[in-house]
């Protein structure tokens, strides 16, 4: 898995107990899986459709990093299958792990339409 | 189910295609499980341990009204077992549910320890 | 009164004596008479005109719960004047209490106008 | 009165009706007050504690610029009562006026206390 | 110099260290060098297109209030260049100065356009 | 030159003409330079100490992804100097770049202490 994302736990980033707020952590990934979907489908109409159950391992503290990995799992006709995990930067502890999000490839018309993708792209790939 | 709090549909909520952000919603249901249990528990050292699968059944636009609603699955010995759903104030349409959600009550120690609640608690009879 | 929400007194809603900020308690309230507004007056047209005194009778520190009451006072015209008052949702203490908060209900042309509504109604009712 | 903040309106200040949320303005304004305070009084211990009725007389739009007045009412034995307006920069506009903003010094107790100033300073004159 | 605006130093704008986290410095300059352009240009269509060297020369702490100061450098014919600081109120410490900030007047098709204006102008003055 | 991190440009983000705030930009910057430097020094007391000038070559809008890329510059004996560029995920054009940016390391006292580093180092590494 590779990680893509870092973030830095700030005041801004914590629960009333000090640690951080995992309602913040949830809107961290789901950001994730989009720009994640987003690049693979090219494809901006994009949204989460569905996520596998949460086990939330351990959590983090202010000043911590926290990075986000994403894979693919697998690639439907009108969606993308991604697995995440949430890991501390700096002890490799994993924080969550998520593993089925379901990413809905959109048409103009707001609803699923093929992608005709089938395998991870690289952008700088697409660019030469 | 009854229905606690309510959330408005502001700009700084939308994702960049213009509907509510996932991450957000779901921040806004992992606080308002905290909230919950802190209630019922009587205690503010608790932590959000487990989701079990989400399904994001439709979406929601700018100037919406977002619900949520909760209720108590089962009150286990050192946790609390937690229903929620969002939806549409005024048209009742779901948005999201999650049938477990499951929050752990901390001791001193930051370490799971036993709530002695059995049952569904009002405030205004503790008070009284 | 009935209270329709509540909020997670977090960091981010601190000044920094480490209590409520007062601006951050006043936008919540703001967005709840506008929330109940809507949702009376069925238009999202609707602009907060005015508000009475505002009393701050105790503050909030983090990790409380504060919920939002708010009761319609009167129906007029072109407007709907609310109550409003924030407590602490486990002690009942009052936060502030606002008696009138005037919302004025606009056309397309963003000039006030008749609302047509006499009396509370609730949603489920207009949905059955 | 002088103007001593000056504000821009961005997307995250709107609300859904894609005018300046009226709450943020709320929050601007206590800010700008507990500031003014905090200068006046070189005490950091400082809470809002009554505000006169709030006339919104206009409002502002995405890009628009706020500037916040204070000037200062009445120096009392522990308060400081402030007369505050919200304007647009560019037209003069008012948006919103406070006749009366009390604001009180606290002690290390959380309780009033007297501040012993009866005028206007400028932090020049203090440092000079 | 004169300062326009100022900020209070609260929980959310924190890095983990508990100082004021730098990046949110340099927001609320770039915001304060938009505005003065805007007001100065009478045009919302402007860009910062550089930024001379910055020194941190000390920081600020919760509770703190920082006041930024904008002085006019040069008039381009397309562009307009800020001198900026941002100094404690009150102890009159610098926090940060950049010496040079260029700011361009853009025209409808999003291109450099001429401005028009060659000295400092007052709202006051245009709008008697 | 490795990019870490991306960022979704969601309307939070946007400044009132409809494109990426500048502010936001240098915020996110400021956030990934401190993040690096911390993993790089092993020190949580970390501060930015000066940024060389700041070119913005080109804007990002709704939706973009942007991703920012660190590289380092010279290991000093109480500073890191590192290089920063920001550009669009999916076109690879230059937002923004900024040669030199240093990091100072801290000590206890907050004053600046030999961090004992001179090369890059991985986490992967330190960890096995």
């Amino acid at each position: 898995m590779r990680f893509h994302t870092r973030k830095w736990v700030k005041p801004e980033d914590l629960n009333p107990n000090g640690t951080l707020f995992g309602g913040r952590l949830l809107a961290w990934i789901d950001e994730e899986a989009a720009l994640y979907t987003l690049i693979q489908l090219e494809n901006k109409r994009i949204v989460t459709k569905f996520m596998s159950e949460i086990n939330f391992k351990s959590s983090a503290k202010q000043g911590d990093i926290v990075e986000l990995g994403i894979e693919v799992v697998n690639f439907g006709k009108t969606s993308l299958t991604l697995h995440c995990e949430a890991r501390n930067k700096m002890t490799r502890e994993t924080i969550l792990t998520i593993d089925n999000i379901i990413m809905v490839n959109l048409g103009e018309d707001g609803k699923p339409t093929p992608h005709g993708k089938t395998k991870i792209e690289y952008v700088k790939d697409r660019l030469s």
